[in-house]
């Protein structure tokens, strides 16, 4: 029976403010990527997130990004591979102490914004951070699928969660579709589910071109800080319950 | 044979600014408190200062502090309970990573400046550093001799390395003399160094007034930030060595 | 004719992150009191918020606190009064600034969150504001009516700008009613317009305890970070334009 | 009779760190850049910086660098151009109030680290410091010689203040020997006096191949962050001196 995980960000509040809707969309998804206190979220952030994911049985996962608060580590920034691997071991350190204080424990590496988008396309980038999972005990990374750190990672043999987008079309190569052209984003909810679903089943989608192409994801990500997450995901499930998807945790999903 | 740790606030440089004078200290101490990010230190100062104890065979202690770099944890600041446990789980839990990446693990905590001096003294800050030690398995906790969380930590049943001051004068109950006054620091290295001797062989010291009272210390702190501090760490060893009185980590003098 | 101003806090986002409804509110107020980026906000929402004020005709005033993002300024931290006073001026400079570039000016400073509150009540933290609005070319300072800080500006013939609140009970003696109490807060906005009425046209309020007394109000603030806010202004508009009370900036209503 | 300034970086420390020399080289510059809090510095070091200026007649400059205390200023980070603009004004604007409360004024703006060195080269960031020094009311800005900004400022008649370096080889073309070849650095204090001599002399620099270029220099900077920082300013003074060239903060050598 084919399964795939469905992930969002969660915790990435800060201080006195808000973002996102963690409440609502705790029950709709398998894994939750949590802030660490560098881009967004902060020690209590961090413990009342990871109380969230003990309660609804969601796996806890770390999701270091560049300290850079005002940027919400969207910028990139110059740093030094050592500079990379450090501060990732030190954040999912930090969550890992938090969960296991309140008896859950990390189960995955999501690294966030900048930080993952570079290391998707950039090797240098990408062996820092495999290198600070692998420091971390070997803990899975979640990035995305086709990308450089994914295959990097499966050369290295070290466990890799490849993630997919519900509402982003693809490229024939399996790239997603640039932010900047008209065609990044699926608008359709309804598109959008079928899109996981076709991950899930076939472990394919069909590309913004048409054509069919592979696609391995194991986990699907939904953003969870537009007004439409919550439509999104419901109808994501729906679809994948009415195509018998099982929807669980990545560590099950690599066990298929 | 008696036995006493000398434990120094290491890693307390940010970014380019270097502060104390770690290299010439490592290899005159036994335990090493490294600042955790939030007043002082960083992902990279923490690998740096770790890679040092594992060098030198010194104990690595996690040294969490409010997160005040421009008052450099001096400051007292309105935190809630709450707060203070997980910002201690969480700087401890980063150390612990960046120790356990490079092959080495937290030995202890010793909270820093204004988190340590309210915690002596208030019993409610106490409790919270004593959630946050519970929360990270019961990791033992270095706190001044004679205060309230030593008294706390005795009566939950946690481990507690009690800690001495070298250069500072006590009064009779025990306390600190306060800096206000002017008989609060002992000047001469060799005074400091008979006080250590004491400290080690008697678990006492002579009082400000005279007297001389219990004091049971495990572990005599040295400031690292100051001019005289590997002259006066020099005096201290060789004092220790001509009584006798071997100088060992915290955890070996716990287990006398 | 009576006449009263109308302030709000606003440019209270940071980076990603947006905070209360400027957008409905400006059109509401005759005066803006903007975060200077030590407890929120930060130059593009400053640059953003004086644009706003300019094309509403709304003055601008500095609303400098503590440089504690993560507790939104509200948390009491121990500043020495240079450090009180160099931070008001460099933070009131830094806005006069990006308001001087957009053809603005600043017309007033009023202390935030924790500064406000322990200025409110304690003479040296007091003083050192008033160094820093000296310091500052002698810039009127918004502060409660009745307070320390407004009696120790009055006697050093500084401007002070008295501000009343909207939704907040008083006391007999005219300090508000604290909110650990149960009558603190004022639910009826039509109760909350009528309050403003009378500090308008008699300054004057009814005290909790039924007595009416002095309270000599220039400004009176609304909070605008709940969602009544919106309603609430339009209540007290309403109320005052019944009673051919004038909304003008402060420094209007200090020229009667 | 030839004239030049000598600038450099002061108030450069944070909180208890300490940086450079600014005491011992205060009374051998005409110039001083100093850090505005975002890189460096803050309230208090800016107000300590700018007395220091006034005591000895030193014209105050601001040096403001992004917001990246970690690292100093000096890595690259991808702002918009809107942000650059507003946190240069941000920053002059709160030393401008610093300097005006102790009775001075800011005379020019330094870009600092990867701020100065993108300005130099690309043209967008170029202009975006250009509408800062503009909101400024036009403060006169010190770049570097034969730079994209020195240039784009003279096309826009602004004011600018070409620096060159004591200590640093040019190329033929007027740019500076990379540091990472082995030329970069010129380490004899004589042949660093002489290069300043020809600077203020003749307008004109030895390039490191030998040939003799044109390079209009105002203000030669000297780095303050080295041990022999202050001997080489006493040996570029001597030189002067020797030659009859004046030592005269920018405004005065601009007024030639």
């Amino acid at each position: 029976m084919p399964s795939i995980d469905i992930n969002c960000d969660l915790g990435e509040g800060y201080g006195i403010y808000s973002f996102g809707q963690d409440r609502e969309i705790i029950g709709l998804i398998t894994s939750a990527s949590i802030a660490c206190g560098f881009h967004a979220g902060g020690p209590e952030q961090m413990c009342e997130t990871v109380n969230l994911c003990l309660q609804y049985g969601v796996a806890i996962g770390a999701h270091p990004g560049y300290p850079d608060l005002q940027g919400f580590g969207r910028r990139e920034i110059a740093y030094s591979l050592s500079e990379i691997k450090n501060m990732i071991i030190y954040q999912v350190g930090a969550l890992a102490a938090i969960a296991g204080s309140l008896g859950g424990r990390v189960e995955y590496i999501k690294p966030h914004g900048a930080l993952y988008n570079t290391a998707a396309v950039d090797s240098l980038t990408a062996s820092a951070v495999l290198e600070a999972a692998a420091g971390l005990g070997g803990l899975p990374l979640m990035v995305p699928a086709g990308s450089v750190i994914a295959r990097l990672a499966g050369d290295q043999g070290m466990i890799v969660i490849r993630e997919g987008f519900a509402d982003r079309n693809y490229n024939d190569d399996g790239t997603l579709v640039g932010r900047t052209g008209g065609n990044a984003i699926i608008d359709s909810p309804a598109k959008a589910a079928a899109q996981v679903v076709m991950m899930a089943r076939e472990r394919k989608i069909t590309s913004a071109g048409g054509k069919k192409i592979d696609l391995h994801v194991d986990s699907v990500c939904v953003h969870g800080d537009n007004s439409g997450a919550v439509a999104a995901l419901k109808e994501i499930r729906k679809a994948l319950a009415e195509n018998n998807i099982t929807v669980v945790k990545a560590s099950k999903v690599l066990g298929d």
